[in-house]
């Protein structure tokens, strides 16, 4: 998430109530959960596990848990929660942000929605789209042109991101979108969850049949066929012309090649090479599983 | 389900025509499937394989379809067809307990209904609770204090029970509802079943993900994460802090113990035990499961 | 589809500004998809792989992307897009019989469509049904009597059908319809994809329990039972008296017999014999697949 202006370290550490170090001539001009931060960013880590990946990132201001090594040019905001000086601050910059924007959605005159439609605040839809009856459009989300979103999909859910505590989870709240380009069409029942701070995107002309889940932060590329039920993880990159049978699984944070072709029901646990035919739960290269089937099958019968 | 008042087996009995048997003192209480009996309950057998088990339980009345030796202390109403007079009893003491309540929703003033969300009668929501547009709350359920409910989701639809007849299917009638505990978060396009009699439940904290079903009376402990597009069917037990990750199934009748992790597109077909993690259809121990996937791999490449 | 009334060669040839070659006097009186023509019906073909098929199906005339040989008594339309002409003929034809119908909804007044459901027009609804809120009901489709549509659920929304072009893919509009014979019953959150130029079908008193799809042109039997989750493709058959149980998923255009009963989470690539138990992904008889599992467990412990 783009902030609205540049903010001095001071000013963002005393929105905090933290402890700013390091660099104080830095700007932050942006705030994003660590998958996906650039140069003038916030960021925030709290977990032993992820300080050296933060520190060493690219956002320039880190909220931390803990007095730590300020890397060079950078500045920390030590605060007892990062968690939630990280929500605090999101959500403190989205309400600067709606503020300085046009509250009702900006629908072209040439798109139709359907009655039972419920369109969301600052939300975009392009020329000649098509949104069906009891689609539902979280506020912030940017619908391109031509694009068709069938009955009762869901575009701008939140983000399924917890931190567990001791007593319950507490919830990284969600203040990104979602970015259909244009030519895009959703089936029916479809859900695609917004980025946590930054955004899902489904590039041009790619086709969702019904059914199919999109975890938050995930990108799409142009051109993509994914038959009904496929479910797609949080952060995952799937590059141009991928095609995924039904109820075909994706997790997190991987990358599927440009052309990748992956048969139904199959399940993808790592990153994936373009150009080539996966099957399996995990998927692995489509004829070496059937050679699997055949091995298994043969034993078998052997008995 | 509670009945509004204490009946005597004779005012049963005369409700749905039957023939009386047994302990003629004892007083019904409530009325329950098999599954969900305690004593004072009137419950109903109709095939061979489910008399021992009804008659040994803890129901007092049993409707049955031909003379059978009564258990001490309880009753029998004869029936030519117990599943239709089990029918006719429930809703017929539903709408007694109807009588006396208040059938306008419930909702608390800090609560946010979004426009597009369908309320049922006798509902209850608590404080602070949000409903996004296109949700249904189906009759009587009952939603807790700071519960998210996604867009398009479904709370208390109909369990999916039916019985084979020659001809079709006979439906037994949905008298049950939905409890969600405190700080329960729903995602966008689930489905949570409502108990046929009594109440499938979700435990304080529980978070679910898009695209979630849950299936009739099933139970489930606090603090669980469901990722997108899991599947348990009915009467199902999940005890606290159950993590399951995307696509995975969950047969009826069995428990997971506490603290169980489960893989994404595992299929779990009998009870497991706690703090394990479990891979694969059918769900067995990970480790095993990732040695078994090696063995096969090892003996196709061999070849 | 039917046509209006038939057409001679000549007008459906100007109509799309064709090249008419063949048997001149042929009428045609209707139009579809090569998976559903029969006698009178025009078809389009614009790939080697389906010139033969296509040719010799039971279609009478044959839009085609270059000159061949026509089949005796049938005639060829040569047209430089077949595709672009198949979809403006549908809609040409779609929009004459609208012009002869009625548009309102007719809709018993047994039936009972609940608040926040969607009916569109040219939609039959019979006596005694039951569509729950959320329900979306797209154009032309025909209820039947004694139904339940659970709410959220979507009934003929267009078929997953494109075709690869160099640069986006083309869409085959969609024109046909959603059948749902008596007594029929949808869970909550389901979607039914219409034919896309003929009927998707489900017959009597077929339940289907909470988020399932099924695809376009699919034709499915009397009293079958599907859990929760199970996904059909397109063109699939489904006979009388199947079970699948949940999150099964079925490739399209195969087809399983009468009586057949599917595992949870099986992938039914291929036809499968009814009267039989089947298991996997790719399903196979159930004993032998646990048999396969068996072989496995031993070899893997054994190391």
């Amino acid at each position: 998430m783009k902030l609205d202006k540049a903010y001095t370290l001071d000013e963002i550490a005393e929105l905090v109530s933290g402890k700013a170090v390091g660099n104080a001539s830095i700007k932050a001009h942006g705030i994003n959960e660590i998958h996906a931060v650039s140069e003038g960013d916030i960021v925030f880590v709290d977990h032993n596990k992820y300080y050296k990946p933060t520190l060493s990132s690219s956002a320039s201001i880190v909220i931390i848990d803990q007095p730590a090594e300020c890397p060079k040019g950078k500045a920390l905001i030590v605060h007892p929660e990062p968690f939630e000086a990280f929500n605090f601050l999101t959500q403190h910059f989205l309400k600067k942000l709606e503020e300085n924007s046009k509250e009702k959605p900006n629908i072209h005159p040439s798109a139709q929605v359907y009655p039972g439609a419920h369109i969301g605040k600052f939300v975009t839809i392009g020329a000649r789209s098509v949104i069906h009856p009891g689609v539902v459009i979280y506020d912030h989300c940017i619908i391109g042109d031509d694009v068709i979103i069938h009955a009762n999909s869901v575009i701008g859910s939140d983000a399924f991101y917890f931190k567990r505590r001791e007593k319950l989870h507490d919830k990284l709240i969600s203040v990104g979108n979602v970015i259909l380009e244009n030519e895009v069409e959703i089936g029916a029942g479809c859900t695609v969850d917004r980025g946590s701070t930054g955004s899902t995107f489904i590039g041009e002309g790619s086709k969702l049949d019904n059914q199919v889940h999109i975890g938050h932060d995930t990108v799409i590329g142009k051109r993509c066929l994914f038959a009904a039920q496929v479910g797609l993880a949080g952060c995952v990159t799937i590059k141009d012309n991928v095609v995924m049978w039904g109820q075909v699984g994706c997790a997190a944070n991987i990358e599927i090649g440009e052309g990748a072709v992956i048969y139904a029901q199959s399940g993808v646990a790592k990153s994936l090479e373009g150009r080539q035919t996966y099957f399996g739960s995990p998927a692995i290269d489509a004829r070496l599983k059937m050679r699997e089937i055949a091995t298994i099958s043969n034993l078998t019968r052997k008995q």
